[in-house]
């Protein structure tokens, strides 16, 4: 049984007011850094003060294998997993480049990968088993490993520095995964929730979505967001539900990145709805069911590229806005202080 | 008369198809850094190389004032103009605040401003005069104004170092000009190219429109592209459009801001199409009618967030993006060097 972290509602009206007068006065028309402004008000209620600035953001990318593949529902092999892997800690992947290019400290978390991994630094070793069950035949995981899962991705996020964490996943077969939580805890039809994921073809598209279509049946019954996890999920999602909960009761901001990781938010929200007050979403994805999930969260993206690739390779180009909306606010200069007229003057 | 400076079409199929198989072969789903992968192609060939890196970028903005905000087509009084001058330099605005975070150099250029300003580092003194004239009662400016503007700008960018520019703006009433000139460029109706501009309320977008209506019919008959420049433009929009021409020919990147800096590149793509393949549009503004002009300039921009501040406020905030694009090409590994199997493997 999870016990949930404690949480506080973030909205005092307080400094809400204090932050919205103080990106009303500064030197730009009203409203002038649309989306902007609203991020840098979040952030000032996350990090709970006028003045925030982001601290040793941490970019963590959770891995794990999915049984469910011997369906047939991606494009690639699992052992692309475990190469994937190697090559985020050799500093290849796309998210090695971007965390690098903006500051972002990177940890790789062996969640579930079907292949034993060598220790080294950048590289948490917490594996539950070689990857899940595969949930076309039985619950992906059981009771005790999403319980185990969700420990490991809360001692993650309790053992890294900094006050700004930014989620990332990389497993074969998790944007199957995704769709069936999606499609579980919004209640929506499992089609408008499948997407091609890593690039299936039309024929890969119809097996996948049989698939899937027969794992939700199976699970009928199931409805409790931690059974669903279990049942569906995959150890990366699980921790990341259990990161998010953490991170977000430790008020840290954190950045979601795509269709597998907004997953695992849907979990954790369901769990514990003032965790959405923490997540920024980094990105609308290209993978289909992302825009409604995103609708589903209430969540307004920051970007919006026709990115289709996970790994956290989303919010760590999401990062650069994060830090502009607190330069926004802590070093901007008012219309007083720097003697510019206002509307009508 | 503009001698237009000669330009070449960067679409060789060489470089091109070379450039397109290493994006393709790099650690990722074929397509999935969507709109980045565009940009990094782009990049590459406007650099002329497989391996493009970003030099020395800088932000210029050009302040001029407006004789038209006389009829009061403006939420803000002039003097605004050149209070945000002195801000820029005192380094509290917006896009002071952005480029400092994200490395870029920032020049401001007098273009026009009503006001003498002292000479000073990172300001350049090329002022054509203290404002246009009231394009309601007569041309804003001569031809000869409008020549040296154009000279101007491309000066600004020879002294300039690196490979990549940023245009910004600032000129209280310049919303004004850039609907003026999108409307007689594109020949969309005044209606579908004028917006808030700072933040007009209802009565005076209805007073913009009429006046604009107005100046729309005393030059109904000037056509050519430099003389509807002169006629309806301003100083800044008018160096503007000879960087971008001058940028354009040394095969910098370039890239542009919002209404405003768009509204240039329209002049200069309606003298020499081949600029547009040099150029970064890096948002839609929330001024209404840029969407529109977007669309006529076939440019998908990077970011839509609302913004409406100019300055180049919002080609500081996307620069992080073209950065990660070149690295895409020259730090991501490819499937091959990484050993990471690929799809259907």
């Amino acid at each position: 049984m999870l016990n949930l972290p404690d949480m506080n509602d973030l909205n005092s009206a307080g400094l809400q007011a204090r932050l919205r007068h103080l990106i009303d006065h500064k030197t730009k028309p009203l409203g002038s850094l649309g989306q902007l402004e609203a991020l840098a008000l979040q952030l000032g209620l996350v990090l709970q003060t006028e003045t925030p600035h982001l601290d040793q953001p941490q970019m963590v990318v959770f891995a794990g294998d999915h049984g469910l593949v011997a369906q047939g529902v991606s494009a690639y092999p699992s052992d692309v997993t475990w190469q994937m892997v190697e090559n985020f800690l050799a500093g290849g992947a796309a998210v090695s480049v971007i965390a690098r290019q903006n500051g972002l400290a990177l940890t790789v978390v062996d969640a579930g990968v079907a292949r034993e991994l060598a220790p080294r630094a950048g590289l948490q070793l917490r594996k539950i088993a070689m990857g899940t069950m595969d949930a076309s035949q039985g619950p992906a995981m059981t009771a005790d490993q999403c319980q185990a899962a969700l420990t490991a991705g809360a001692e993650v996020v309790r053992g890294l520095p900094g006050n700004a964490v930014l989620l990332g996943e990389m497993g074969i077969g998790n944007t199957s995964s995704a769709a069936l939580l999606m499609a579980r805890l919004t209640g929506l039809p499992i089609e408008q929730c499948v997407g091609r994921g890593t690039g299936l073809d039309d024929a890969g598209m119809q097996r996948k979505l049989s698939v899937l279509s027969q794992v939700m049946s199976r699970y009928a019954q199931v409805v409790d967001p931690l059974a669903v996890l279990a049942a569906m999920g995959g150890f990366e999602i699980a921790m990341m539900t259990g990161a998010v909960l953490e991170a977000a009761a430790q008020n840290r901001v954190i950045v979601v990145d795509g269709f597998i990781t907004s997953s695992a938010v849907l979990v954790a929200q369901a769990l514990q709805p003032l965790v959405l007050q923490r997540c920024v979403f980094a990105h609308q994805s290209d993978e289909s069911g992302h825009a409604r999930m995103l609708a589903h969260l209430q969540a307004r993206p920051l970007l919006n590229l026709g990115l289709r690739l996970g790994e956290g390779s989303g919010a760590a180009l999401a990062w650069p806005l994060l830090e502009s909306s607190c330069r926004i606010l802590t070093e901007m200069a008012s219309f007083e202080s720097a003697g510019v007229s206002t509307a009508g003057a």
